[in-house]
């Protein structure tokens, strides 16, 4: 049996290649808190109590590191990963309009059978990101 | 400018073809709560205000959907991924015991220099989990 319950998620990550459109999207596009950026490596950012990680995979799954003698493990994908971020159906409607406005198409609106709605975009990595309300998975906000 | 804060993430998705062995490891060793599970496509699991969600990319890369109409996007990645989840530092003696009686491995055992330890395992798949303190962060708890 697990020892305790687990809070939350903490780090969810994707990847890019192209850290700078990653930033300009997530930073600028997305409004996210950025607290890290190291070329040709990672781009950080705080959202709610988490964050989200961008990686160049080319780094993070082939150039060893190590913190205070341990090592920190290899990862990096290809192809289009995915991530929703939660925007409250009333909001949605604006975000819409950003996300036009900025330039970023809108791939798909879809309203769910059990109620809430989803606005799915790409990033500049071709990931797949979708605004969602949290009802969709029966979260009050 | 972005019409509103986003308040947190809602999604963390994975990748993995073994969906039964990406089942026990979150659902049973993990002990998130399975909320959805599909041969063949997903395993779904719930994780504090947000989900974990694990998909075969041979069929969410492949496979075309529609939800009322609406095409659900193709997403699916190869190569490790990465995720870390909060687990409180008073609480990571007791994991690391459950995760080595449980038959997985610690890859790494990181403290970080401002504070705050993460314990590294690989899900079946081969995907990077982190168990990190969320002082690591900068979140209290």
């Amino acid at each position: 049996m697990p020892p305790f319950p687990i809070a939350r998620v903490l780090e969810t990550a994707l990847y890019a290649e192209d850290l700078a459109a990653a930033n300009h999207f997530y930073g600028g596009v997305l409004g996210l808190e950025r607290i890290a950026f190291v070329e040709g490596r990672h781009a950080f950012f705080r959202c709610g109590e988490g964050v989200v990680l961008i990686f160049d995979p080319r780094s993070t799954a082939n150039i060893p590191t190590t913190v205070n003698g341990a090592p920190v493990p290899l990862h990096g994908a290809s192809g289009a990963g995915h991530m929703a971020l939660a925007v409250a159906d009333a909001e949605l409607p604006a975000w819409r309009e950003h996300l036009e406005t900025s330039g970023v198409a809108i791939e798909s609106d879809v309203t769910w059978p059990r109620g809430g709605r989803s606005l799915y975009v790409r990033d500049p990595a071709g990931n797949s990101v979708e605004l969602a309300s949290p009802r969709l998975w029966g979260f009050d906000t």
